[in-house]
C-alpha cells in the first residue's frame, strides 16, 4: 500500500477542472489535483461569499466564481461537490453552458438519487460519470481539505450502462492520480453498501449523542466528563456536516430504513440475551466482531493505533 | 490539564499492593504505581499460567501468585481487576486471608452488582472502597498496559455510607497519584451514567458490526473495504475484551435496558423523520450533536485531532 502520493503527471489529464462547492471534499480535490498536476486550470465555484473569500486566501484555485453556469464554460471536467440534495439544481443551472464532450461527475454519498436528479438535465454529448470517494473527516469547509484525503481510500464509480468509456477511463485516472483505488458498482448496490458502512453508523452515532443529551437523570456535563468509556468515539462522526448528512438520509431513504430495521432486529435479540442472562450469545458476538476490526486494519482502511493513537502523555 | 504524570511520591502510600487479574487495567496500575512509588511491594495474581509468565517477563510485579488467598496475606490494598462477574468469587476466596484494616477495591465498570457480590464476604475491619477508572483501550492482556492510562481520566469511587474515611482518602490519593481525577457517586447513579456513556455505546457498536457481517446482499469483504465511511470508528470499541463486556451487560442489566429503550425511542423518531422527509428535524439534531463533541474536547476527554489523528501520509 503506497504511503504517499506518487509523482505528479507530466501532462495534465484535464484542461479546465471546475469544482462546484468548496467544502472538505472540494478543497481536498483542488489541493490533490494541483499537487498531482491533474488539471491545467482549477476553477472553484461557491455560492457563499465567505467561502469564496477563503478559497482566494488559501490559493485553492486559479479562478473563483459565484455563478456555476459562468464557470463551466469551456470545462472538460465539472465535479459537483455540493450536498446531494443540491445536485439536481446545479445540473439544471449549468446544463446550457456545458460544452459538448464535457464530463460531469459528483462526489455524493448517495448515487441512485443523484443520478435520477442530474441525468435528465444534461444535454446530449455531455458524459455523466457519478463518483463517490469513501473518505472524509468530521471537519467541513474550505479550510478542512488536505491533498492526501483520498490516498488509499476507495472511490466508487457508478456510470450508467452505455456511458462513453473514454470519459469513464478519464475519471478513473483522475481518482487514481489522487491516490485512490477505483471500484465500479451499480448505483443500487452502492447505496446498499454505503447504507450499512456509512449512513446507518452516522445515524446511530447522531442518535446516541442526542439521547445522551436529553436524559433527566444524567446531566450533559456528566456525559461529557465520563465520555472516555466509549461514548466519545461516537461523537467524532456525530460532528459531521449537518446539511450534507440531512441530504444523505433523505436521498437514500429506502436502503437506510432497510439496514436500520436489520440493525434493530439484531439489537432486540441482544437486549433479549441481556434480559435472559444468555452470556454465551453475548460472548459469541463480541468475539466475532474482533475479527472484523482485524480485517479493516489489514486492508489498510484504518491504522492499527491503539485507542486510535490518541496521545498518551 | 497536566500533560504528564507528576513526580513520584517520596514515601509509598501502601506497603503491599495486590492486583488480582493482570489485564489491561491490572498491568497499567502495576506500571503507574511503580513509576509513582505508590506501593512498596507490588504483587500480581492471575489464574492463567501464560499471563503469569508474561507478567514475569515484563517485570510488572515483585511477586507473582496463582492463588489470591496466598497473595493477599499482609496486604494493605487489594484491587480486584477481574471481569465484574468474577469479583464475588475472588472476594470469597481471599476473605479468610485478609488482614484487619486492609482495604479492598476493584475497577469494575458496574458498581451495584459488584458491591452486592463482594461486601457480604468481607470480614469486619476490612474496608471496601469500590472504584471505577473510566479509561481503557481496545487491547487486553498484560502487554496492553501503560502507565499513563489513567492520566486526566476520571476514577469514580462509590463507597457505601459509613465506610472508613481514612480508607476512602487513601484510595483517592492512590488514583490521584496515577494522574486520575476522582469523583464520588452513589452506585446506582454510577451505573446509570455508565450505561449511557459506555455500556450502550459498546452494545450498539458490537451490534452494528454484527449486523454488517450478517448481510446477504453486502459481503463482509465490502463492509471492510468501504469502512472508511464511518463504520470503522465503531469497530475499535467492538474489538474490546468479550468476557469483560459480557459481564458488564449481565451485571448492569436494568440500567442498560432502560437506556437502550430511550435510544430506541429516539431512533424510531429519527427513522420516522427520514421516512416523512422531515429534513428540519434531522438538521436540528445533527447541529446539536456537534456541540457535545466540542464539550468533550474542551474537557480534555478527547484530543482535537481531526479524524482521531489517523496518519495522513
Amino acid at each position: 500500500m503506497p504511503e504517499r502520493l506518487g509523482s505528479p503527471r507530466e501532462t495534465p489529464l484535464f484542461r479546465r477542472l471546475v469544482l462546484v462547492g468548496i467544502g472538505l471534499i472540494g478543497s481536498s480535490i483542488a489541493l490533490a489535483a494541483r499537487r498531482q498536476n491533474l488539471a491545467e486550470r482549477i476553477v472553484a465555484v461557491d455560492k457563499d461569499e465567505g467561502v469564496r473569500a477563503r478559497v482566494a486566501e488559501l490559493g485553492l484555485a486559479d479562478e473563483i466564481h459565484a455563478d456555476p453556469a459562468q464557470a463551466v464554460a469551456g470545462a472538460d471536467l465539472v465535479i459537483l461537490c455540493v450536498p446531494v440534495g443540491a445536485c439536481g439544481a446545479v445540473a439544471k443551472a449549468i446544463a446550457p453552458a456545458l460544452a459538448p464532450g464535457a464530463i460531469v461527475s459528483d462526489v455524493g454519498s448517495v448515487k441512485g438519487a443523484v443520478m435520477a436528479s442530474v441525468e435528465p438535465h444534461l444535454p446530449e454529448g455531455v458524459h455523466f460519470v457519478p463518483a463517490h470517494p469513501v473518505a472524509g473527516t468530521e471537519n467541513s469547509g474550505p479550510d478542512a481539505g488536505f491533498p492526501t484525503l483520498f490516498l488509499n481510500r476507495w472511490s466508487i464509480l457508478t456510470p450508467a450502462y452505455g456511458t462513453d468509456s473514454d470519459a469513464v477511463e478519464r475519471v478513473r485516472a483522475f481518482w487514481q492520480g489522487m491516490g485512490a483505488n477505483v471500484e465500479f458498482m451499480s448505483a443500487p448496490h452502492h447505496d446498499l453498501v454505503l447504507a450499512i458502512t456509512s449512513h446507518v453508523p452516522h445515524l446511530i452515532a447522531y442518535n446516541i449523542v442526542g439521547t445522551a443529551a436529553d436524559l433527566e437523570r444524567v446531566t450533559e456535563k456528566e456525559v461529557i466528563k465520563f465520555s472516555a468509556g466509549g461514548f466519545r468515539d461516537f461523537t467524532r462522526i456525530a460532528a459531521s456536516d449537518p446539511t450534507m448528512w440531512r441530504d444523505v438520509f433523505l436521498n437514500n431513504k429506502e436502503a437506510v430504513l432497510e439496514m436500520l430495521s436489520r440493525f434493530n432486529e439484531d439489537l432486540a435479540a441482544l437486549a433479549r440475551a441481556i434480559r435472559w442472562d444468555d452470556g454465551e450469545a453475548l460472548h459469541k458476538l463480541f468475539t466475532r466482531t474482533r475479527a472484523i476490526r482485524r480485517g479493516i486494519i489489514s486492508e489498510g482502511q484504518d491504522a492499527p493505533l491503539v485507542d486510535f493513537g490518541r496521545p498518551r502523555e
